[in-house]
C-alpha cells in the first residue's frame, strides 16, 4: 500500500523534509508518496492545502502523514484540521526546551535560514568561486590556499563533492583528475610535484569500475576513455597512489555525495566555514 | 549564558542537526555553541563522547542539550546515560508512526542518504555539468534543455544559485549574465535575442547596490565595474527589464541560497528531478 507523506513549512520546508525522510526511511515495507509543501504562509494556502489532504485521504483511501514545522499559530490551526496524522515538530520539542532553558522560543518564520547572514553569503560565494577557479586541476598555484584538494580518476565524483563542501560548510575545495601522465604503470607510482607539496591536504576518490564505465560512455561513448579495460587500470593505479603515499580515500559508489563531504569533513578534523544558526 | 548543543548520529548527522538548528534558533536570547557528531557508530566513540559531554557540562557549569538520531541501540544507551538534556528524535517520532503505519520500522543506519540511489547520483552529476557547462552564458544553444535560466548583472548570485539547484534538486539551471550590452539605457529594454525564445523558463535575480558594490570590490578593487554608480545603473536597468517582460525575480540579498531556490521551485512549479527517499 502507498501511502502519502507531506512535509509542511510556512518556510523552506527543509526541516520538515529532512526529518521527515529520515524517519519514513525506517519504514522499507512501505512505498511513501512524498510531497513538500514551503511556504504555506496565509489562510489561503493553508485552507487550500486541507483540500490537497482530504483528496489525498479519500484517493488513497487511509489518511495521509503530516509532518510540519508550521510556526504561524493560526495557520497552523487550519492545517491542524486535515483528516491526517500529524506528527507538528516544533509543539513537540519546544515547550521542553523552553522548560529546560527557562525562557520562550520566539517562534519566528524560517529563523533558520534567516536573512542578515553576510558572512555566511559571503564564506559560500568565495568557496565555490574557489572550487570552480580550482576545478579540474585548472590551477595549481592556488592549492596554499585550499582546504582539502580532492584526487582522483576523471568522473570519479570530484567536482560535485568540491562544490557541495563550499556550499554547505564553506570549505574551499580544489580538485586534480589523476590521468595517464599521472598513473603510469612502471611501478613508480610517484604523486605529480604540484600535489607532492600538499599531500598532507590530499583526499582520494575511487569508484566501482562498473559505475565509471557508465558514467564514462554517457559522457564520451565508444571512446578507448570509458571502456572497462582503461577504466579498471586507472582505477587500479589510482587506488595503489592513495596506498602507496597514506592518502585517505573513499568509494563514491557507495555514498551519497552529502555522506562522502561528512565522512571527509570527519576524517580530516576540517572546520566548516560558517555555522548557520 | 552560552548553552553548548550536541547534534548527535550515527550518520551524517544531517537530520539531528538540521532539526538542532531549527529548534534552537527559536530562542533567540540565548547563544549556543553548537557542535555536530557525526558517525558515532562504535562504543569506544560513544564512550569518549560521554566524556565530552560530561566535560562540557562541568565547564558550563550546565547540562548540555543533545539532539540525535542514533539508531544502534547500544550506542544510544551509552549516551543516553550522559549528563544531558536529551532529545531523542527517533525514540519520540517512530513509535507513534509504527502504530499508525502498522508495521515495525528498520532503524537502519542512514537509511535516508543509503546506497544504491544511482539514480539520484546521475541526476545530480548531469545537472551539476549542466550548470558548469551554461555558467555565465557560455553556451545558449543548450537552453533548450534548461529547466531553468538564472538571469542577473554580474555577481548577484547566480552561480551559486544554479549549483545549489543542481545538487539538492537536479534542476539544470543555465544562468545568463546581464551586461552593459544588454542593459543599455535607450530605454528599449529588450532582451537578447537567445533570452527571448526562453522568455518563459527566466528567473531574474536582483541584489541590493551596497552588497553589490562590495562583493564587486572584493573581486576587483578601484573598478569602475565596482563602483557604487555602475552597480546601481545596471541594477535599476535589470529591474526595469524584469518588470517590462514579466519575468520573475527575487532579491538575493534578503534571502539565503537554500531560501532562494526553494521560493524559485515553488513560484515556477518546477518538480525536482529524484526524490532522494
Amino acid at each position: 500500500m502507498t501511502r502519502t507523506a507531506f512535509f509542511i513549512s510556512d518556510g523552506t520546508g527543509i526541516t520538515a523534509e529532512t526529518l521527515g525522510r529520515s524517519l519514513l526511511s525506517q519504514f522499507e515495507n512501505i512505498e511513501f508518496n512524498q510531497i513538500t509543501k514551503p511556504y504555506i504562509d496565509t489562510l489561503e494556502k493553508a485552507h487550500a492545502l486541507v483540500e490537497l489532504i482530504e483528496s489525498t485521504a479519500e484517493r488513497d483511501g487511509v489518511q495521509p502523514i503530516v509532518i510540519d514545522t508550521i510556526v504561524d499559530q493560526t495557520v497552523r490551526n487550519i492545517v491542524a484540521k486535515a483528516n491526517a496524522f500529524q506528527i507538528d515538530i516544533f509543539s513537540t520539542f519546544l515547550a521542553p526546551l523552553e522548560d529546560e532553558l527557562e525562557t520562550h522560543s520566539t517562534y519566528t518564520v524560517g529563523r533558520t535560514h534567516a536573512i542578515g547572514q553576510d558572512d555566511v553569503y559571503m564564506h559560500r560565494i568565495e568557496a565555490v568561486n574557489f572550487a570552480l577557479d580550482n576545478d579540474d586541476g585548472a590551477r595549481t598555484y592556488q592549492y596554499e590556499e585550499a582546504d582539502i584538494i580532492l584526487v582522483g580518476v576523471s568522473r570519479c565524483g570530484k567536482t560535485p563533492t568540491s562544490l557541495y563542501l563550499a556550499l554547505q560548510f564553506g570549505i574551499r575545495a580544489a580538485n586534480y583528475p589523476l590521468t595517464d601522465d599521472d598513473l603510469d604503470d612502471n611501478g613508480s607510482l610517484s604523486l605529480p610535484a604540484s600535489l607532492m607539496k600538499h599531500r598532507h591536504k590530499l583526499f582520494g576518490l575511487t569508484i566501482d569500475i562498473r559505475r565509471l564505465t557508465a558514467i564514462r560512455t554517457e559522457r564520451r561513448p565508444d571512446s578507448r576513455y570509458c571502456s572497462m579495460d582503461q577504466c579498471m587500470r586507472e582505477v587500479e593505479q589510482a587506488e595503489a597512489l592513495y596506498r602507496r603515499h597514506g592518502i585517505p580515500f573513499i568509494d563514491t559508489t557507495r555514498f551519497s555525495i552529502e555522506e562522502i563531504s561528512t565522512r571527509m569533513m570527519n576524517e580530516t578534523g576540517l572546520q566548516r566555514r560558517f555555522s548557520p544558526r
